[in-house]
């Protein structure tokens, strides 16, 4: 097994309360014009939103509000506009992991001419870059140490993934008193995205044992930490693991030597978020269930059982199969029971099973192996149960 | 527990079977002039060799072989005098953690007029740097992807660390092939050396719940691996979970928000192989279990009740002081039974004690405050039980 790897994460992280105290002395690195990309109008309610004007009384700042959750290439597109109509030098995306991918595609739109869409589907290269620092107030999507992205074009209901090297945020700011407010559904849904990066890369192998075991401790502590965030929302330590077990989720550490492509359950759900628009987590804990049900065979069923060994602290005292149906009845009780999700997707605004075709012919189509190799009818079924 | 921390490690890995293939591209990012530093002549009898030499045709390749282990001042003043004469633009480090720690001093030593040991002192600052780029032919030391480095000055008899933050290698290839014919004296030696790294940070508390489940990872990793290339050299996996731990192990990324000064038996150690000249891992090996003996107490003991539950798979049948001792224990069996290292410092060369005052002196002054608070009392104690 010697499936070779790149890691390379240049991102400077800086971690712990009052942390943004340190926001100035990183923009000024990067020039004098920033753009403040955020979502909603809540951000300036906040503390946060007080002391990066004071970071950044020095500079010049601009802002672009209201980025959507699904980010919409035309939201980057007036961001780009922005930019180079205000020469700007850096851009400072505070939010989740929607404004962050929004600022992603933003940073080379700043320098591209046409529709920010070619730079997505690969019409036209991305070629230069503005840096990008991040805040992010919500843990889950990885996306502030990574450098991929995910952006809906509302046109043609198309919701299409990009990455490049050069993405990576220059800087992230981790703060998890920021996400101490945030609502127990937002809370819950990003812990479980992060989860399932984790949970989708560990069925990958063959992978390295010290990899494995990192990512089982990733995952436990994920795990250990969400009830009690969602009983007590100021836990800082709590608070604290998950932002740092999200953010190294799709950092490229916990890839290592995977041969294939992991990430079908996410790319099922991107079908399911770019055509009904709802929330990212929320999708992947209505479907992984089903997905890791669909999956569970003759074959597949050691490693569900060496994560309910490893991860879920489940006896090893049934067959393999027997365990890995316990380990899917652990994760719909801490998904539905603690955490209090919707069950099915026909509770959250998919209205019909019409669109399951096309949106599986799109996902086998971004993701061809899996741990278990899936068809466009596997990914049927496993919507119409999810449904 | 807001003890806040940044992480930063900007070193571009590259994994694998030989991936060696890809050092000639890397580097040429930096230039035409490169030093090549090593150890033993043995490497010119190494297929990496000819694999160096044909992907630096294109460029001017200067050697340096010799440096020692626990490497001298003196031989970083000879590698500066090299790279002012010769104009070398990059510094290619082979071998063990003591040639990439002498390439470390090198780098800003290449620009400074007068004896390196002023930059090690704080007499002179460190201010320009030459790029380094390793390739490790042992796992342990995990300074490939760090920016600290030791050194020893054999006129006084010191050894000093020295950290600056432009001393990350800007590139490592790591192959574990590369470690297929370390002898079983020097991968015992360089696993002990990384799981201590982890159990000094591991026991240092508070710290976030998802670096020590992290850690916890590594470490079962290690020891599960450390067997099975003793008995089976060649075997790839084992090899690459080592040298992945080993990398990660002092990369700034399992410190996360840890108070106090960890590496308390590090420091004391360092003072064995200034004054003795034995190898690190090896020091490591014999004070470790002493030192964890000295140190469990009624207070400490359910930190080593987590490592033996968590990581050794001990059974929770006992008190934590139990549990302590037997994690103790295991740890003996590995280092002196399965691996076969001595056991006692007068076994290899430490021939008496008239020095540990000393050591102690020096040891506590480099660690303030370890999990728990040694002084200098108590290091001679550590020392002599050892001895």
């Amino acid at each position: 097994m010697t499936y070779n790897f790149s890691y390379h994460v240049p991102t400077r992280i800086y971690f712990g309360d009052q942390i943004s105290q340190q926001l100035g002395q990183e923009l000024k690195k990067h020039g004098h014009n920033v753009l403040l990309m955020y979502g909603s109008e809540r951000l300036k309610t906040l503390s946060l939103y007080q002391t990066i004007l004071e970071q950044t009384k020095e500079l010049n700042l601009f802002e672009l509000g209201g980025v959507e959750p699904n980010p919409r290439h035309s939201t980057v597109n007036k961001a780009a506009t922005i930019c180079k109509e205000k020469h700007i030098d850096v851009i400072l995306a505070v939010g989740g992991g929607s404004v962050v991918d929004c600022a992603k595609l933003t940073s080379p739109a700043a320098f591209y001419s046409g529709n920010c869409w070619d730079l997505v589907t690969g019409k036209a290269p991305m070629e230069r870059f503005l840096p990008i620092v991040t805040i992010p107030t919500i843990s889950g999507t990885g996306t502030d140490m990574d450098a991929f992205g995910i952006v809906s074009n509302q046109d043609t209901l198309d919701k299409l993934p990009f990455f490049h090297p050069q993405l990576y945020p220059v800087a992230s700011f981790l703060d998890p008193t920021q996400t101490f407010t945030v609502s127990k559904f937002q809370t819950a849904c990003g812990a479980i995205d992060a989860f399932s990066h984790y949970l989708e890369v560990y069925f990958m192998r063959p992978n390295l044992d010290a990899h494995l075991r990192c990512i089982e401790g990733f995952m436990k502590s994920i795990l250990k930490a969400l009830p009690i965030v969602l009983e007590h929302p100021n836990d800082y330590e709590s608070r604290a693991s998950i932002m740092w077990a999200s953010s190294w989720a799709l950092s490229g550490f916990t890839f290592g030597p995977t041969k294939g492509t992991p990430f079908m359950c996410h790319w099922i759900e991107d079908e399911i978020s770019a055509k009904y628009d709802i929330t990212h987590g929320l999708g992947l804990a209505i479907i992984l269930p089903h997905y890791l049900d669909y999956c569970l065979n003759e074959q597949s069923a050691p490693l569900y059982a060496e994560l309910g060994t490893n991860v879920l602290d489940l006896p090893q005292d049934c067959s393999p199969q027997e365990i890995g149906k316990k380990c899917i009845q652990a994760l719909q009780t801490l998904f539905f029971s603690t955490c209090g999700l919707p069950k099915r997707l026909r509770d959250c605004g998919v209205s019909n099973t019409d669109k399951f075709p096309e949106m599986a012919r799109i996902a086998c189509r971004n993701c061809m192996h899996g741990f278990v190799d899936l068809n466009q009818e596997d990914v049927i079924n496993i919507l119409t149960a999810s449904f």
